[in-house]
């Protein structure tokens, strides 16, 4: 198919999206690897977005006014790179363009965050692009309701494929943010009715707008291939009070004949036979990786159109009073305020001294003596509002007021998830939101791509062990805290008591490199620390909780609620005269980060034995293989905690044997 | 609010379904725990399904063409006790009931996978059960087209919450259940307006009954507290050939006046207080755990209804044609063919003599020879057939044509899993999914399911690692080996070549207790075997691959892609004069199970150093906490996969200098 010339106004958008798809191609080709179909398909849409509508600034990528695009189907990742390289990213030059996909460039297979490179956050795992661009757009209308349109009034658009929509996450979103009316936010999908595995109708019966439009969206269809007509309803949506879905029909591949309209463009292998035809087919005349000169500068003006607008935003920004000034530069900084601090020691005195406490409220009492002096921190929990206790005194984020500080997600998990990344990678943002640890699988995927981004949040996951009691197996985590602790560059806290949940907040909050798990029981954890001074003995995530009184026999390594068996443990064996420690173990990752000594001081010489409610896996790695550990080897049991435990040999006597046992 | 009877001829049913509310709330009251909106709301909506419409056979609980109703929304456990008390299901007696949420009791907290206890699925986890249902109305259709209408034709009901509705994994499985047009497929809505955090218009906007008809069902409105409206409603639905869902509005908490439509229904404790309330509210004067006798009778009548229906089933089946018969007394079984593994050697040999196969082609090739003589193998691959090959010569299952074995799911991974589940349980299918390993997180909780319900299920995993290369770390699993051995009764297997590829599948087909995951690589596999003769070497789960020539030295133990940098360094230490043996240990779970000697046999005594192209999450369980470990501590990188491996240190030089070191 020839493309089609319809409105001589167009020609320059259409020349300039040929730049996209030539440079795609070339890189694609030159990486012998990659997905040609979205970019050739995309480009015209992206076109009418960077050169007519997206507030940016290629020579400031990191503008905090600008708009955000998500690039969702990040397979499609050559797109973007092009995008980013003709607009004149400096992160994102034509060398990085020729090294696509080859190690260590910044042009990796799928889009990795990194917003000096204009890159907004990594999109590869279908669905968590359009998701994070909703967080976005809250995040925008929090700070908009705090520092006023002067400084916060930007959109968020995310550029979709059938796969993000077909994605049970999508529907989590697409409901929210109509909900939640996110005027602000553009959703831009490439319609182009083909998947990897062929035409959408072979699993796809659904009408997209309506469904967007049942959500509570503004919908268009346009030709995806008129960047004219992208660009008109572009305006439109930014106009509508609703978010917008812009369905842009397209040919995958197009303007590569073998491949155009066909499966193969998804992801199959492009040659320079099939670049050969395309120059044929668009009138494509320049080399590899060249282009013409009236083709780079009409991107190059598009890379700087934003500028003016930063410019004045700037002027803006520093008319503001000292103050707020202050704030908006800690914001943007990701520094907490100053002294968030100062009141945690009395609050952990005040825990202490409250006695018996279920983990979670415990936390709750965190959130809601931090959400006071950390105004940026905002919470949510889907539909276990009542069982966290984790809103308080927060009033909720709604439609009709951006004020509020807790988002009520439904009964949609994965949403909060992705949403929380968003609003971390927007800034500005302290995101935490808290469900039930089984809950935790349904936005796994999410806390892989906090930690694999490196982004702070914090995830507080209660009803934590079979001590959740008479709800049952299904709700009753074991081999949770094991695949969590998988993860690289997590920490994963699981508090004995009030003063250690103290100190993981604390913890959690100055983790700035990757994202916190707070693991929380349902059933009353006994207060174990009563030194509740200003050093955070989690921080070094062991410590000896309760050295033996005379040389040490055994150690009892525990965490969370298994601390106060241990310690009882401990006492039945003073009975018996054998000296014993015990070891509170809130946080694995934090003590393999300690120097040799601390380790080695802390775990001792004497055996071990550990005791967790949840499967040994991963223990052996402080018990040895020949190590006793009292725990859980299969999954759990509905009946009453005390009951459940006993059941289950989670007892101070079971752990006092196993003790005697491996002396 | 008192009840309103409007219509003489309902008070039958209504007054049964009263039994149910009273018998829930007794049951709550006495375990001071439970979920008390659901029974008593959905009570009228379960009556006229269990009354009326249900096909079932209380006597015979697992008669194989009964209908199948899945209660989706698992809280309200009491529903479905009572329904199976009332109707005389042997399993679960009024004493169960009376021992609700009590250890040891077959009446959990949420509902407990037990055919025989009339329990069709487990369900708690919101959106699960409704998920399982559509797999279990795939699995009749697929049946139905073996054995004809005679044999197989059955209903499959559903009773869902909002709660259900708003997860992702419902969009996924709505989607295709209409898309697939499964008209015996119903879903009960409880539409009553209330979860647990309150009024659902706080996190929903979207028109429930537009979704569903955008869907492609049949969408009805009625009364949920009518429970004749709610029958002629399921009436129309059962003559539908679109899946069905009908609307019943209710009121959570009916009857109760304290909480009846008050977000406390939900989950909030009851007492005696409140059921004196609603005795008096429902006129119902009889004791805790009473009825009255013609209730009781109109109860039994119920649950003998099918009785008849069942007994002429058998007659058809006892007519069948002998070879048939035994066929479906095979499936329902869950036994393979007979002589199914006669093909598996000369498929290793020639898998062997194919020479260097990526791990997911080895599978697909599997796939290909079993489901030649396992009919009942129905595969799938959401969105990913070119990648994974696992649909080869299998037709596609579509709404037109029964009788395919390929299910085009969409991107939908979630769906896959959990209408995996659904068909395992309902019997006479062997499921089988395929998807990369990272998108295991979309579906892993369905994982956990199948692995809590001790159901099997064949999950194949793909692109297993960085060798992946290209695509980059979004699409490199790193730490998923880990999470997937941290489950209790799943066996994950990691082949090293197409000869293990053979036996993993040759066991994971046997694996009756539980599911089992394939874990496939994308790039090539040496063949490091060479023996290929009936013995399943991998069945002990680790082996010795290559003894150490000599005394051994050196122990490296290995999975996978890195079994053949195993070999490599075990080359480069020979050279040396370092004897040295390399352990495939392809399944964990099967080697624990294995004998202490044989353990300690594979293991051997000196030194040992693993190799794993994941993090070291697990591994010190065999080469302890001091123990040499080569392979990730991170996230991966995009590039050449070679040169991804070489920068991360996972070569046969590295791991021969680390046995070096640990000598």
């Amino acid at each position: 198919m020839n493309v089609q010339i319809r409105n001589e106004t167009t020609i320059d958008m259409r020349r300039m999206a040929h730049a996209i798809r030539f440079l795609s191609m070339d890189a694609i080709v030159r990486a012998a690897d990659g997905h040609p179909g979205t970019p050739l398909g995309g480009a015209d849409i992206a076109t009418a977005l960077f050169a007519r509508h997206l507030k940016f600034d290629a020579a400031n990528p990191t503008w905090p006014d600008r708009d955000r695009f998500v690039h969702s189907a990040g397979h499609g990742s050559m797109l973007l790179y092009s995008l980013l390289c003709l607009c004149g990213y400096e992160k994102i030059d034509i060398e990085q363009v020729k090294n696509f996909r080859v190690l260590g460039s910044h042009t990796a297979g799928h889009p990795e965050y990194d917003p000096e490179a204009g890159i907004e956050t990594t999109t590869g795992p279908l669905g968590q692009g359009i998701a994070n661009a909703v967080g976005m757009a809250v995040a925008e209308r929090i700070l908009n309701a705090r520092f006023g349109d002067g400084i916060v009034d930007h959109y968020t658009y995310a550029y979709t494929g059938d796969g993000c929509l077909m994605e049970g996450i999508a529907a989590e979103v697409i409901a929210l943010a109509g909900h939640l009316k996110l005027g602000k936010l553009v959703f831009l999908w490439d319609d182009n009715q083909m998947t990897d595995d062929g035409p959408t109708d072979q699993a796809v019966s659904e009408d997209q707008c309506v469904r967007f439009e049942n959500n509570g969206w503004h919908v268009q269809r346009v030709d995806g291939h008129d960047p004219e007509a992208v660009a008109e309803a572009i305006a439109r949506a930014k106009t509508d009070d609703r978010p917008s879905m812009i369905a842009c029909r397209t040919l995958i591949g197009f303007g590569v004949p073998r491949i155009q309209n066909d499966r193969a463009a998804h992801g199959g292998k492009i040659t320079t036979e099939d670049t050969d035809a395309a120059r044929a087919n668009l009138g494509w005349s320049h080399a590899p990786f060249e282009l013409p000169a009236e083709i780079e500068a009409a991107w190059r003006e598009a890379g700087a159109r934003g500028a003016h607008a930063r410019e004045a935003w700037q002027e803006r920004l520093d008319a503001l009073p000292a103050q707020q000034r202050a704030e908006w530069d800690r914001l943007m900084a990701g520094d907490l305020p100053q002294g968030w601090t100062d009141g945690l020691t009395a609050k952990k005195t005040q825990l202490a001294q409250a006695g018996d406490m279920p983990g979670i409220k415990a936390s709750g009492e965190m959130v809601a003596a931090l959400a006071e002096v950390i105004p940026e921190l905002i919470s949510g929990a889907p539909d276990l509002e009542a069982a966290t206790q984790h809103k308080r005194q927060l009033r909720p984020f709604t439609a009709s007021d951006r004020s509020g500080r807790y988002i009520h997600y439904g009964v949609r998990e994965h949403a909060m998830g992705a949403m929380m990344n968003g609003m971390t990678v927007h800034g500005g943002i302290v995101a935490m939101g808290t469900t039930f640890l089984v809950f935790s699988d349904y936005m796994r995927h999410t806390l892989r791509m906090a930690a694999l981004m490196r982004i702070p949040g914090l995830f507080v996951f209660s009803h934590d062990s079979i001590g959740i009691g008479k709800n049952g197996p299904t709700h009753q985590p074991v081999e949770y805290l094991a695949s969590l602790r998988a993860y690289p560059h997590m920490w994963t806290i699981r508090p004995a008591d009030s003063v250690e949940m103290a100190e993981a907040w604390e913890l959690g909050l100055t983790h700035r490199t990757g994202p916190t798990s707070i693991i929380c029981s349902r059933q009353p954890l006994a207060v174990v620390r009563q030194d509740t001074g200003t050093e955070n003995r989690s921080a070094k995530g062991a410590y000896v909780l309760a050295e033996a009184e005379g040389a040490r026999q055994a150690t009892i390594l525990a965490t969370g609620s298994e601390v106060a068996v241990a310690l009882k443990a401990r006492e039945i064996l003073a009975e018996d005269g054998i000296a014993t420690a015990v070891v509170s173990m809130p946080c694995w990752e934090l003590f393999e980060a300690q120097p040799r000594a601390y380790r080695d001081e802390v775990l001792g010489e004497a055996p071990r034995v550990a005791v967790e409610a949840a499967v040994r896996f991963g223990w052996d790695r402080y018990i040895g293989a020949e190590g006793a550990f009292v725990g859980m080897d299969g999954f759990g049991a509905s009946g009453d905690y005390a009951d459940v435990f006993s059941h289950f040999g989670i007892t101070p006597e079971a752990v006092a044997e196993a003790v005697r046992l491996s002396l």
